[in-house]
């Protein structure tokens, strides 16, 4: 793996990971970019105890292109793109319209491969194992940066959940907080440690699930997939090394190598959860189908580490949470009044069904 | 306002409010309906601290049906739905479809009127106001459940935030446990209490935007509207009574003479934030335009109560909050990976822009 690190035009970051270490990526942004001039602000709601980015020069962020003036797309045939070189494996920038900047944090896009019809499902483990590198080298260097607490790795896929750019593409948030999802893991996990006399819950959570089984996906030598006892949403995945690490840097080489081979599984059984049926009804923006015609799932996979100065960060799981909006074919899952109004989830798709789904729909 | 309860032919309870008091609802439920069989289940997520429900039977629910299928309309000329009569007020009913149901809480519909193609901003002030007496009868109903924790009235509007039904109507859940949400906010207001030697932050973040004006809305004899400091979405305004009461039960009837007028205004205004422009635009579904041919903004509008049986109840702010999904013309905000993976929202519109708007699209 080669990394190369450059600026584009108005001084954002730029690094490509090459498989290849004899690669040579020495492009400049010829573009006449103006500098970025972001107004991110961190507001505590004093109610709610959470804290809320309000991020207003993002309204004018570039909404669904045509395929041809896609940004995430090397530079080529005389197209200037958001990456100089004419091609790529894995790029990595400073998002141009974050939602977190300054000593607000910190916003990246990383594109996981040049093919802009391509989905993550339809890259090669090769190709998987250097986004997980990306993604790895990524949190280090995040989490040097004074104000990120917390470093993010995440896909959102489809026009469904609000994806506006069709290339296959990630985001990564350094937060400057402990995000109030994590804090009270954190605080679950104290708590459990209290009443049981130190023993780990996700320790504990993952070895009641494989014990159970109902739920179990998938199962690798390293790593298990689950749908959680009590899911939020019709189909939800919980992916852990069996070795609890705190965050992508502590994952030991032989999770790290099996990791695309179940990861490229999981995602391909996302995109059959729904079946054949629903080909060609889509219109869903150009992103809902697949090379193949095939309808794509669309979901949320979200990386959980461990914040970066937790005091008790070694108790946390590395984790990823895949999940998808689509409830059945056609139909998708709002977060209506209950939800959003009360934080309350309401999942019509009992779990031990959802994953006796994702084992039906497995690979061969 | 006379009241008048009877069943349907499934067991369920309806409930009509009717602002004669001479009105009589002796229609009965001639549909053969099989017994409502539910399977709501709630699940304790360990890692997250929150309670699911799992309501599997919702999957089979009414979906967008055609105008002349509306159950929600009476019934008249041959047509058989929910309510028996040929015409109501305001009537409430069991859902058929619940997501609570059983010892696991109840919930209801509230059919604001029986004209199909009416929006609540579209009611009298005496429409509204038996809304309100229907809202705060069901309050003091449900709080006698003995499964049920915490009362919550609430309506979804717009195709756009997962509403199936074009009819207008809003929902109430009777929780059986007290929702993350309110435990949040009773959190914050006992941390308050204690950090200030007893005073009450509901009355401190009135006072606070009050006297700074720049996210004041409306402001009447009895109630404030503001948006507020820290806002989660695009427009959102909160609405509280300036003497603070614990429920709609406790609510001063100066205050609830004056609420239609004031609620009424604020919808109004919420379907004029995107201006005329957005006429025609639509098709979303048949409940994203109103009867003028002007655009309905999405929403959801949401009571907060104290719970039935907190210890500090009196304590808590009944208040109203409301807010759309619509960050602009013809864009909606998503919940992706920060807020749905991390719960960290990120607003794209300043708060006191949204104010601002919302004062200029007052009504003369």
């Amino acid at each position: 793996m080669k990394k190369t690190s450059t600026r584009l035009a108005d001084g954002r970051e730029l690094i490509y990971y090459d498989s290849r270490d004899d690669a040579v990526r020495d492009a400049y942004d010829r573009r006449p970019l103006d500098p970025v001039s972001t107004a991110s602000e961190i507001r505590h709601d004093r109610l709610l105890g959470d804290s809320v980015a309000i991020a207003s020069h993002r309204q004018g962020r570039t909404y669904h292109p045509p395929a041809d003036e896609c940004p995430l797309c090397p530079s080529r045939d005389g197209r200037l793109s958001e990456i100089p070189a004419p091609d790529y494996d894995v790029a990595v920038f400073e998002n141009r319209f974050p939602s977190l900047a300054g000593d607000s944090g910190r916003c990246e896009v990383v594109c996981f491969t040049s093919d802009h019809d391509a989905s993550f499902a339809d890259l090669t483990e090769e190709q998987a194992a250097l986004v997980l590198e990306a993604w790895t080298d990524r949190t280090a260097e995040l989490s040097q940066l004074p104000d990120v607490e917390q470093v993010f790795c995440f896909e959102n896929r489809g026009a469904e959940i609000g994806v506006t750019l069709g290339h296959p593409h990630g985001q990564i948030y350094g937060y400057p907080f402990v995000t109030p999802r994590t804090e009270r893991m954190l605080a679950s996990l104290a708590a459990h440690r209290e009443a049981t006399g130190g023993r780990n819950l996700f320790d504990d959570v993952l070895a009641d699930e494989t014990a159970d089984g109902r739920r179990v996906v998938l199962e690798g030598e390293h790593w298990t997939a689950f749908v959680p006892y009590a899911a939020h949403w019709p189909y939800e995945v919980h992916l852990y090394p069996k070795r609890r690490v705190p965050d992508l840097l502590a994952l030991e080489q032989a999770a790290r190598t099996e990791f695309p081979q179940i990861y490229l599984e999981v995602l391909r059984r996302f995109d059959r959860i729904f079946g054949a049926g629903e080909s060609g009804k889509a219109g869903e923006g150009d992103s809902s189908q697949g090379r193949t015609g095939a309808a794509r799932t669309p979901y949320i996979a979200a990386w959980h580490q461990a914040p970066v100065r937790a005091a008790d960060r070694t108790g946390f799981a590395l984790h990823l949470e895949l999940f998808t909006i689509r409830r059945t074919s056609g139909k998708l899952k709002f977060l209506a009044g209950s939800e959003s109004g009360m934080n309350v989830f309401i999942n019509d798709v009992p779990p031990e069904a959802a994953a006796e789904r994702l084992r039906e729909v497995a690979s061969e």
